[in-house]
């Protein structure tokens, strides 16, 4: 019971990644996108070997899983001899609402549950249900478990989840922050406590995941206590393409303004907005800073971006009452030397010092970025979101087979 | 030219103030209620002389200001002899939008830009147009002048006052940050400065306004740097019926869920949420913490409402890089000694130290609440911002006339 394929299905795409959990080491990993689209690419990459790019007609998700399980078990590109060692399955899935707060093996019940929050998550839950039942189609006697991005956060207290707004709202159509990128936010505390080699629960954390997506978190006695994304993915921190925060008000006065529907304003906050609005150039950080020293709104973008995650930073040190740790992680966080100099060098308040040196290096690995006499650890921890499924999921079949272990 | 009359009008209300400018003493006070409905309440408060309470039939702001004027210079409720000793009117106003960023004499003009500004502030705008047309028709030959509530946030950088939303929101709809309150955040900021007998422009403040309406500004060189409140005042602190902040897109998933148009939700997100919302009691901070030992519901209020203001504080530290001066001030800010109390507690990382017993003193008077040895300056200003619009109107009078003077 070693060998754990993780899954992330989006509406028009699947991720994979096969571990062997004996030395949690990545036997291939790869993805399907363009499913359902005229011309579907594959993209397969086996530890160790050649890679394979290819493109090929797709039909649907479970056509998807067919190709995965085919090119793991290619005699040229394949990494195992037969789909019958694979002993489970991880599925990364968006959103657990209230019931769904740990991972779990997969059964109906968790099934339906999933479905009714397909209004919460409207574009990842049915996509995640599609790469469920594609599995179990093709893979029909090996346990499945489901990994959610909210379930870190279920430890927040009623003052950090609710929002102050009629509380029918809250009863009828479940509106709270849930919090999302949970798995990482775990991942990249836990992780940070092992590199200062102190227990996770007596650090005061704020862990900052920036990617396409951002979030903040402020992590007490090693949970999460509150954090910026909230009943959707869409609050909290500028973004790639999204809003993040804005006056409520503006959403009413945009539709009848520009005449917009409901799914208009929404695509608006969520497509339109963030980096790429302010830009006018490019929803990648990176095009951003390479740009912003000669165009004035690739620096305001850049700016407001900073701004706007450092004030979460600070309101967090007074969520937690101070901080001793901060950590960047995901695309931007592990990357953007630039962002982590400018949030850091107007956090001096705190105690916070950067070491420039260590904050240029580009390494892949857990490090400290501060300076040794700095009052706050400041760490960069790559995220690993899809070895925290494994690690989930390989527990969870242990337990459920206690006699074979 | 020393005395000046202070106006505010709401849509059904007319609030007024007489000062004498030579020792910036009020001569009277008062306000009309439920203009334009069956029962107008007239509210007379000469000081140091009876007070007047009765029931009038009042039809307009017009006959409203009629009434006012009638009052002053009531042989037996009056304060002076003729309304020829009105030496100049001050209209308070709530939205000047980004033209209109100083205290200035009424003409044309102005007047053109205050109306255009309607669909901005809605509720505000009309009605202080009313006002002024109604003080014009009263008294033609006596200069008027106008002062914003937004003016004092006109040195935001573009930083803070742009949204990460499409710019031609900003272009042709005037959608951005543009803060209220600005009258009261002004005059805390240079009373506490003058109370700390120190430069304003060495300070790194943060004004909590705390009443009805709520709002946190930080302050820096003396000038407004950032305020929680955006394109209208919804956005931020969590107020008695208003939400602040909300995931965006809440909003149109309420709208969808409660088939509500878009005046239902603004009616909802501003008269039904907030501290009424949540406790199901009351919008009044003294209700919640009267209540808040037996009822969890009104517990949950008050910390929801602490929390979400000491979030700002964090943020706007971070904002300012450190701060120097907390203020409390307004209704609540200068009355709730639990709220203050519960505020700093948590905020003992950037070495605040509140005195129990000056934080307990009921004064109305500047003071210091923190303790000798805190870090940090903390301090209740009683807010005045009927003085501020006397000060500015006098002084442009005084420009007006130099010859006079």
């Amino acid at each position: 019971m070693t060998k754990i394929l993780v899954i992330n299905a989006g509406s028009s795409s699947l991720k994979y990644q096969l571990y062997d959990m004996t030395d949690e080491s990545v036997l291939a990993k790869g993805r399907v996108e363009r499913i359902g689209m005229d011309a579907s690419i594959i993209v397969h990459e086996p530890t160790g070997r050649e890679d394979l790019r290819y493109v090929e007609e797709i039909l649907d998700h479970t056509a998807a899983v067919r190709v995965v399980l085919q090119k793991l078990t290619d005699p040229k590109y394949g990494v195992i001899e037969s789909i019958e060692d694979i002993d489970a399955v991880g599925h990364r899935i968006v959103h657990g609402g209230e019931k769904l707060t740990k991972s779990m093996l997969i059964n109906d019940e968790v099934k339906q549950e999933i479905k009714r929050l397909f209004d919460l998550a409207p574009l990842h839950n049915p996509a995640h249900l599609m790469g469920i039942e594609a599995m179990e189609a093709n893979l029909p006697n090996v346990p499945q478990s489901v990994v959610f991005d909210t379930a870190f956060h279920s430890t927040m207290p009623p003052m950090c989840y609710m929002y102050p707004i009629p509380k029918v709202l809250y009863k009828k159509h479940m509106v709270r922050r849930y919090g999302f990128h949970g798995t990482s936010h775990q991942y990249v505390s836990e992780q940070a406590a092992k590199f200062l080699n102190k227990p996770l629960e007596s650090l005061k954390i704020i862990t900052c995941h920036i990617g396409n997506g951002a979030s903040v978190t402020a992590i007490k006695d090693g949970k999460s206590f509150d954090t910026s994304m909230g009943m959707t993915p869409l609050e909290g921190l500028m973004m790639g393409t999204r809003s993040g925060d804005l006056d409520p008000a503006i959403v009413p006065y945009t539709m009848v303004k520009e005449e917009l529907t409901v799914n208009e304003v929404n695509s608006m906050l969520n497509k339109h907005s963030g980096l790429m609005a302010i830009s006018g150039l490019s929803s990648d950080m990176r095009e951003i800073t390479d740009n912003m020293d000669t165009d004035p709104n690739a620096k305001l973008a850049f700016d407001m971006f900073e701004y706007r995650l450092r004030k979460y930073i600070g309101s967090y040190a007074a969520a937690l009452n101070g901080v001793d740790v901060i950590v960047f992680t995901a695309g931007i966080g592990e990357n953007s030397v630039i962002l982590r100099e400018r949030v850091c060098e107007n956090l001096t308040y705190l105690g916070v010092k950067l070491d420039p040196e260590r904050n240029a290096v580009r390494s892949g690995e857990d490090r400290r970025i501060s300076a040794d006499d700095s009052k706050v650890e400041v760490l960069v921890i790559p995220t690993n979101e899809e070895l925290m499924i494994a690690r989930d999921t390989y527990r969870l079949v242990q337990e459920l087979q206690p006699e074979t272990v």
